[in-house]
């Protein structure tokens, strides 16, 4: 074994996606001395995307104040990374259901203003390159106010402008782009997007989601309405026909709104995210890959970070081998292309010790330590 | 991998030392379709020997009369192996301490009598070849009861037949063995024991073991007085010393007697059963073995079955990994030589849950097959 590449997503609640890369090299030098350890936190663009990114590539977490979703004063905090030109947001730290309380939640009202504010204040520090990941979002409103936020403006059929929320996207029949900040035409986009919804219809951004945005049955129609609506115009104006672009409806039309207005990419979480650790390059070479995650079960091969690792190991011909807390499906995973599947507990626990962070992380040590002599041994004999 | 073989304990209370095996096959063949897989059921010697020794070779369960240790009639029961000349006797089944309430456990009256009717009874059955475990019992006879019911005669100072019971160890002062069944002497004897106690002393039979057999501190003084007696006496009618032989305190003084009279041999439980299964031949040429039980820790460096199969593999460079449902102490089994120590549960589960038979037959299959798919890769690369 010359070279082990460590990538694992974090066991939530319990390590960090670093220590379970900082444990595993502990094992991996026991075994393998003259090894090289190549330790790559990942995550799949969801919670804790900053933190991940920051944690991989230096940079810092900067706070400012923008409105919340309902347009009052919240603190939120993105990641500039250490290039000094990539941003990294999380738009529920701005944007997320969780900052409003259940019986204010509405859709026709809650925008998506201060994501668009934290793009602005990002920008303002020098970032042309956002990774945005979009989960848990309040809003259905196309993404009209992220772009509000940046300059851009909403008319109704007499020219006047509009409000904010989802309310608006029936009225708009024109857009004034003529005041959208200037530096977006040099400005890249890519937003962590993990469902396929299109921007509108039966598996639109309304009907799928804005019922636990806090919609009744009259709004979904009149949102999907409008979202309908938004697209028409973004259509008649001369930008993108988005209403058949998959992920378009993620986080009520944001994902339509960033790429018709900001020529934005969209793509699975993972992929963001190990596009942006240059993963594949970071690879190369490597006699193994250990990722791993909290919890394997059928779920893991639909996107999460172990399999968006697997994906990357399989191009290049490296095996992977994928450690997990509790372990569900294993022939699944085998059949996805995983060389092993490794659960970590040494006898029987319940779930709260199981989920002990020094716990975890002896385990983590000792189930790596014992596989990697069966494979020193077998590639000596 | 052309050859394995899967040596494992029972799993107490889970699954069976067979069942493990049934398990583990079914697991490497999945990888290694051509590999031919030998199944040995394997123990320490302890309870379950008989079980153990006639799945692996084959034989018969036989049942008859005899005498507990108080001298009532118990039905006990023994194995007669495939050969039909060897015997398998566990002696808690006539002469062990759950044959006696806790109110009449009294090791000067109890005997080992009933385990000489065992054996006689073998004899007349055509055994000429005995492997005994001589765990649990309820004596500190030093296997006088046993000789008595094969013909020997105890005597006193006056010649006069004594009695049953640690209670004649005093007052033996010569031996007639003129009685004995003429057939002991082509009959081998090999006794499974796992201590090292002496006959009599401070870490002799009565000392370590008379407590929990019902005596006194004044019942242990006199016990371990009537042992010393008889040591006496055996070395002064030209027998051998048996003073300082480690294990001749085994099963209050049983094991002494057996090397005394019956020209046993006393050997580690484990090495017991590894030998009449021949399992040195057995694994000639293999490429791994597996063994297994439920519970590893300490102790398992300390005798127990994965330890004999380990010091068997290691003689033959033979790597040797070891499942368990409960794993502790890893360093130190890898230390004794374990090539790998594989815990099998795949998430958190209660004590209860994780003994379930079917649950732990999924688990050892899931877990050697991740194993055997890393070394089927790393064998080929």
């Amino acid at each position: 074994m010359r070279k082990i590449v460590v990538a694992s997503d974090s066991f939530k609640g319990s390590v960090s996606s670093i220590e379970v890369a900082e444990c595993a090299e502990l094992a991996i030098h026991k075994v393998f001395p003259d090894c090289e350890v190549v330790k790559i936190p990942v995550g799949d663009g969801g919670e804790g995307t900053v933190e991940t990114l920051i944690t991989a590539m230096g940079g810092e977490v900067v706070s400012c104040v923008v409105h919340d979703p309902l347009m009052r004063p919240v603190e939120a905090t993105y990641g500039i990374l250490g290039d000094n030109r990539t941003a990294v947001i999380e738009m529920a730290t701005a944007s997320g259901l969780t900052l409003v309380p259940v019986s204010e939640r509405n859709p026709l009202r809650t925008t998506t203003y201060g994501t668009g504010e934290l793009i602005k204040d990002a920008m303002e520090r020098g970032c042309r390159n956002f990774l945005i990941g979009i989960g848990g979002s309040a809003t259905n409103d196309g993404g009209t106010g992220m772009l509000q936020a940046l300059g851009f403006r909403f008319l109704d059929r007499d020219g006047n402008e509009l409000e904010l929320g989802g309310q608006i996207l029936n009225r708009i029949y024109e857009i004034d782009c003529s005041r959208a900040l200037s530096q977006l035409r040099e400005t890249s986009f890519t937003i962590a997007c993990d469902v396929n919804n299109p921007f509108y219809g039966e598996k639109g951004a309304a009907y799928v989601f804005a019922r636990q945005k806090g919609a009744d049955d009259a709004m979904v129609r009149l949102l999907d309405e409008g979202l309908r609506n938004f697209a028409e115009v973004i259509k008649r104006t001369g930008r993108i026909k988005i209403d058949d672009i998959p992920g378009a409806g993620a986080a009520g039309g944001l994902g339509g709104g960033f790429v018709a207005f900001l020529k934005a990419e969209l793509k699975p979480g993972i992929r963001m995210v190990l596009d942006a650790l240059r993963f594949d390059e970071c690879i190369r070479g490597a006699d193994l890959i250990i990722t791993g995650e909290g919890k394997l079960d059928k779920q893991t091969c639909m996107g999460k970070t172990p399999f968006g690792v697997l994906q990357a190991g399989v191009r290049q011909d490296i095996p992977v081998i994928v450690i997990g807390g509790s372990v569900e499906e294993v022939e699944a995973l085998n059949k996805s292309g995983f060389l092993a599947v490794l659960p970590l507990l040494p006898y029987p626990v319940s779930l709260e010790q199981a989920m002990d962070k020094d716990f975890t992380c002896r385990n983590i040590g000792r189930a790596l330590e014992q596989q990697l002599r069966v494979i020193q041994y077998y590639m000596n004999h």
